[in-house]
């Protein structure tokens, strides 16, 4: 009946999803409209995008689903601008071919569908690895993803997984999906910071789009809109400094870390029993689990088996969960880890005498960025840089051009911290005080203005 | 040693919340804080706002949490205001009595603190009733909010839980929290304007506020006012149409209602074993639960024996649980129940004809609000109406002044929908195709234009 | 050399305008450039969208060029979805023929091109007349504005001029340009909301696009998308009555009314000598002017003689030119005038006593605005009607959906206010309200909330 | 009667203004009010905050009056937050002392009012100088502001000058007004980001006036806060680079200012005889004018004599107020002082050969702006450097704390552009192609990617 291939298949009605952060997303595809549908890519309605950062910005509750259709709506609107203005005319002159847009716009859609639930902190315990998920997901024969994909032609859920591997020859491709600013990091700095309710991730979008162009070796930007570009990663910069390492959403990834690890624990342990079933968590206990298992977990089942371990025979794994669930973060300092380890070693005694296990009630936590790169040829994981455009076709890299780039290039920024129950510094009532107060006053010596005070004195003192 | 009273403490520096629709959330009280800190409070992060809305505007995942922050911030910005311009001096003036800031404010607070997860359809199957739990959240002994209000005063529990009630003696403090326009309604169309990205529900916050005043009976609006507040009521109008009502959602809703009763219906059923536990959930299938019991849910808790259920044995339960979890709506129209009932029951026979358990694949759903009403003395369950007041203090009910407000008084709007499979209308495969041909033939003879089609000549033929 | 049709050069490179209502006005065409490069059109750079409304909303200070520019990109956006979506296949189908876009974007452009210097107020006294002088424009030989465009055809000017007067051919081009939902309200409404900063006038201009459909005898739109027209009326509806129709700014325009018509008397009285030139007016007070002598003139020549009266040796033209620069309005009260003729005599009367001529010092002013009506067979300067289209065709007239239209359609809505001093309420100094004292407090008695008190009663005392 | 000082008399209801930037604009004290309506405040008005910046960004056609009320809210907010949080209690704690609140608020809203139209333009070819004229309107007897403020004091208008002059006693109040971070800048970024309708300007004001704290020696600024800052800083950075230094907004004060040299050369040259008045202006050709004279001028005055200057009998003059009235603006390129003058010259050179007078159909113009400086004691004009306290109170300058700020630390940003008539490169019609072809191509030679080419090869052949 249907004599139209599916890869040509556009919807009668376009249809449209509305977004607030980009008003609409437009779906023309048949096959968009089935991926969008498919189980795997529903299920991304119950992972948060940012994880804890709701703990600190509770407006950032928004889920991977409505970044991925983002992504998708910049694809799309990238490979409409291209068609129209920079359509390749002969072979090897740098413009864009448009039989690409499927596999882009593809590719953009499922780029994160691999995630799962606290996608850093549950990787960390399970060893799980959601781009080699994402992956599986794309080209398992078992998913729906794949079944939907495979409708355009058999080796197709190869070549989109391929782009998100950046093995794609195309780097024209590879490069609206991956780089240093591509779809997926410009939607999620404009939806995270609608979200949480800062502005310092806004960039000027429509005018980046207007000036990013195709040649022969990627994505290029106009060098008129070189403030743009330059705007965009000083957002990206403090979206990182502001948002994502907040000291407390880290806090409460590290209850998350400890109490998963806890749970892991008492699950290998033959003397504990627990009282509630785990039985969606289980497979990843034993490290005995399939990709079906996998997709299965959302943020949601994760918080149920906290609410039922509130009630488990074991302090430390009721309390974690409790903290979690109720979210009593624990506080931190910031330190220096050439300087400052004698002076953390100290205070973890502290916290052990004051009846804590540091394995579980402390933590140290660095977060670190590389807001932007030039490529280093002398290295290996390159960046592809930034590379502004000029009339003439000759092109200059954005460090070169920006010197407030050129200040954030090739340096990590970012904090080490160590985490501690607060209790130990601000006793929840007066008769804790009375009781430990000599260790409250030691360890309240060695922190000042959020930070590890005076360290080389203090070693003296430790000697 | 800490001799100040617990309401009079204030927190030394001013706690604030970053919030994408307030700006920020301003924390002045102890109390305020302990409250937000507390288990029942924070147990609203895992309740989502607006339920299946979710399912048609996917920004709109923002829980009941924000929601209740934003409220107590609309109600602390009212009591400044009036503490600041309209402070009673005489007794029975009329004026702002600041001793009231504080019910005020926890009643803000904690108004929706009773809600569950997905709260008009789990009421509707499990007999519960938010309001009735609020108050027992309030009141309860048992709970950390109670025990944070006793430290005010022993009533003051009570105190708050009566201005929820609306049995509070005065009247200003009741309206703030409770009335047709009150920090409630003015935050939630705010805030799921922001979330879903449509802007039919903004209106000018700042100008209400400024045109606010108390009076003898109440708050009332300065008639320079007027047209803020009429484009308020407008703007809750068009939410409820546009937003609240959309047939999408409520298929959602439906499908949910649906996928409950099954599953207490097998959990009541001796003959039916199921595969998973469900244990969070098994006091409210027995209809045995305690307000411990409440407190353990949430969305999540459900979405995850959902997950479960897509393998019990029962292909009612596996199916409506997949079309949940991966949205798979029903399909609707719009019907006049006046007129077109035959239609629906030839229709549910059609259904029943294809294979479909018209109890569980079918579905009325009516939706309607009435946007606004002046009081009605004649009525019960009346509404507290609008009042704006003159320079002389002259009072003018709102439909008085304004025309379109007036078109919306007294007058529910809605709709009545028939939801059923979409697999009727538009056949998933090919194969269905034929062997279901004549059904569908039939069936899509009874629509057009999205609703039930031209009942007289339907029910000759029928007859 | 250049061989293309002037009418099919496209310009190498789409040139934008930066725009903070539109974000950017896409300009494609040639003659469009040309068009707004033209003396003509620059010209509108110095007259201002909304008169004297930026004497209440300070921010209101944008000018006829950004307006007409905003038009435009309306009419663009309509022509492309128009061009993509609905584009006419057979004669006579209701569909969009593109050859007319041209046509549009010309009218739309210079649809204004005629305005003068604070519009209505200027033609008021000099008998000039804006949609005339705009045709004139277009199609008088000696503008820039006429040569550009009839370098697409000799006849073309016409066809512009044409569609403005609303007597071109085509009803779906006239209605793009002048109809009750057109893109000359659609931009004013935004832009003036936007300059202001109220919020009233904003409604969703993407998704009215999205529904806007041709057909045979004009625009439609789905019926899906009802609710947003319905509130773009209810904004346009606001609009009018929150700040077109503005005392305060209406109060401005009576200073400037009285003040030109005192000029233009003392100009034609040979006993008067104005010391300072009026060379670019002069022609208007001759009442002997030119196309040429009017695109002279703009809201800074107008200023400019006003700064110059300011010093004229005529106390009237010296007071009400510095009311006018320096922002000293006349107060208002509304007044109803089947009931409060006498009353107002009376009040002239008291401010001629205390020594203000009422014939500049006085005024009645009505501002009435219908928001919506329905084609009423019966009438001259009838209206085209807003229709919705059924997913079959078939149309319903807006108001028959939409309860809160209905409630606007048909009747005027505005007030009827008397100015004068505000000296006469509120004595400048001590010195004055002793030797008035009698006159004010007499005056005062006729005024409550804001408007002529208890007319029938006082009546009965002026008896 | 009045029995209450002037600077107490706090209006009985607020008075507020629309704003779209502030939203509202809180008048509270009778002297603000009364200064907003004086003559010399109302006349800001008809100036325009940025000059020629709308012939490039259309919606920027704000004046320097909104600009005023924006920073005295600003300043207003940062009262009202130091006078809650940071009240001195002992003399000399660094806390703020309340009763300097009004010579802050008189200082915010008149800081500007010195400027005449166009103003660094006129400044330069007239030898005024806006804060000189800013000092006499405030301390000069004549004006109506210098009564108003003398109300409160006879030595109160001195006092506000010398803040303006920065000579004022305190840090704090002088630090408000003007410094590297104050309300001035603070509006005017804010301002000009929403009327340009470009969101490079955008920052967090909130959250800086949230961190501001005074100090003994002035303003500084919470370390939690320093992102907000650094944003700030960087925003700034932007509005310089992408709007303040555009170079058509150059190209057209370029014109305008040759057009007022021509002016003034042929008013003085007693052969050629104007035919039109120029009578407000005269006083500044003749160098002696006095501060009513100058008070007369505006924009719109300015603008009325280009209008009559196109019809003077003389070709230079006629065609440069047709060019600016017009906006033809001059094409430009950038260029190296270094390197090009040699170039330059040739190309003014080839500019006379084809006719144009260089010294009005030519211009070097360089801007330049120093984003932020730390505080150098070697230098004379020295800056008062940001800086972030921390929790204990010590001092960080904010260079110290942020690499971005540090990379735009103590170097001036900005271009040298060479500008000619665009006719030269770009000719207007085919005939004049043939004439001067061989000019153009010549020209064109010394030009690529928008500036001067390759000077030192180009230098040899000129050789």
């Amino acid at each position: 009946m249907n004599s139209i291939a599916y890869q040509d298949q556009i919807l009668p009605i376009e249809q449209v999803f509305r977004d607030p952060v980009h008003d609409y997303i437009h779906v023309q595809h048949q096959v968009i409209l089935d991926l969008i549908n498919s189980r795997e890519f529903q299920r991304l309605r119950r992972i948060k995008q940012l994880g804890t950062s709701s703990f600190t910005f509770h407006g950032a509750e928004h889920s991977r689903f409505t970044h991925s259709l983002g992504v998708y709506e910049i694809a799309r609107r990238i490979c409409d601008k291209f068609a129209r203005s920079f359509a390749t005319k002969v072979e090897d002159d740098g413009g864009w071919d448009d039989s690409e847009r499927l596999v882009v716009l593809c590719a953009a859609l499922l780029h994160d569908i691999g995630h799962g639930p606290y996608s850093h902190t549950f990787e960390r315990i399970f060893e799980t690895d959601h781009e080699a998920i994402t992956v599986e997901i794309i080209t398992s024969p078992e998913t729906e993803v794949n079944q939907i994909l495979k409708k355009i032609h058999f080796d197709f859920p190869e070549k989109v997984a391929s782009v998100i591997q950046k093995t794609y020859p195309n780097p024209q491709v590879v490069q609206l999906i991956s780089s240093q600013i591509d779809a997926d990091r410009m939607d999620y700095l404009l939806r995270d910071a609608y979200f949480t309710g800062v502005n310092y991730g806004t960039f000027d979008l429509t005018r980046i789009l207007r000036v990013m162009r195709p040649y022969k070796d990627g994505i290029s930007f106009q060098v008129s809109g070189m403030h743009a570009v330059e705007d965009y990663v000083v957002s990206r910069y403090q979206m990182y400094m502001q948002v994502y390492f907040h000291p407390v959403s880290r806090s409460m990834e590290v209850i998350l870390d400890h109490l998963l690890k806890r749970a892991k624990k008492l699950y290998e342990d033959p003397d504990f029993e627990m009282l509630g079933s785990v039985s969606l968590l289980a497979p990843f206990f034993r490290n005995d689990f399939t990709l079906k298992d996998y997709l299965k977990l959302d943020d949601g089942v994760l918080n149920t088996y906290f609410t039922q371990w509130r009630e488990e025979n074991d302090a430390i794994l009721s309390d974690l969960a409790t903290r979690f669930l109720d979210r009593h973060p624990f506080k931190s300092v910031a330190f220096n880890s050439e300087t400052d380890l004698p002076v953390i070693g100290h205070l973890e005694n502290l916290i052990l005498e004051a009846g804590y296990d540091p394995v579980y009630y402390t933590a140290i936590n660095n977060s670190y960025d590389l807001p932007y790169d030039f490529y280093r040829p002398e290295q290996i994981n390159n960046r592809t840089q930034i590379e502004l455009v000029e009339a003439d076709g000759s092109l200059i890299e954005l460090s070169k051009a920006s010197p407030i780039v050129a200040a954030l290039t090739g340096k990590v920024r970012g904090d080490e911290r160590f985490y501690f129950p607060k209790e130990i510094i601000k006793p929840a009532s007066i008769s804790e005080v009375n009781l430990f107060e000599p260790l409250f006053n030691e360890f309240t010596k060695y922190i000042a203005n959020g930070a590890i005070k005076n360290p080389t004195t203090l070693q003296e003192e430790l000697d």
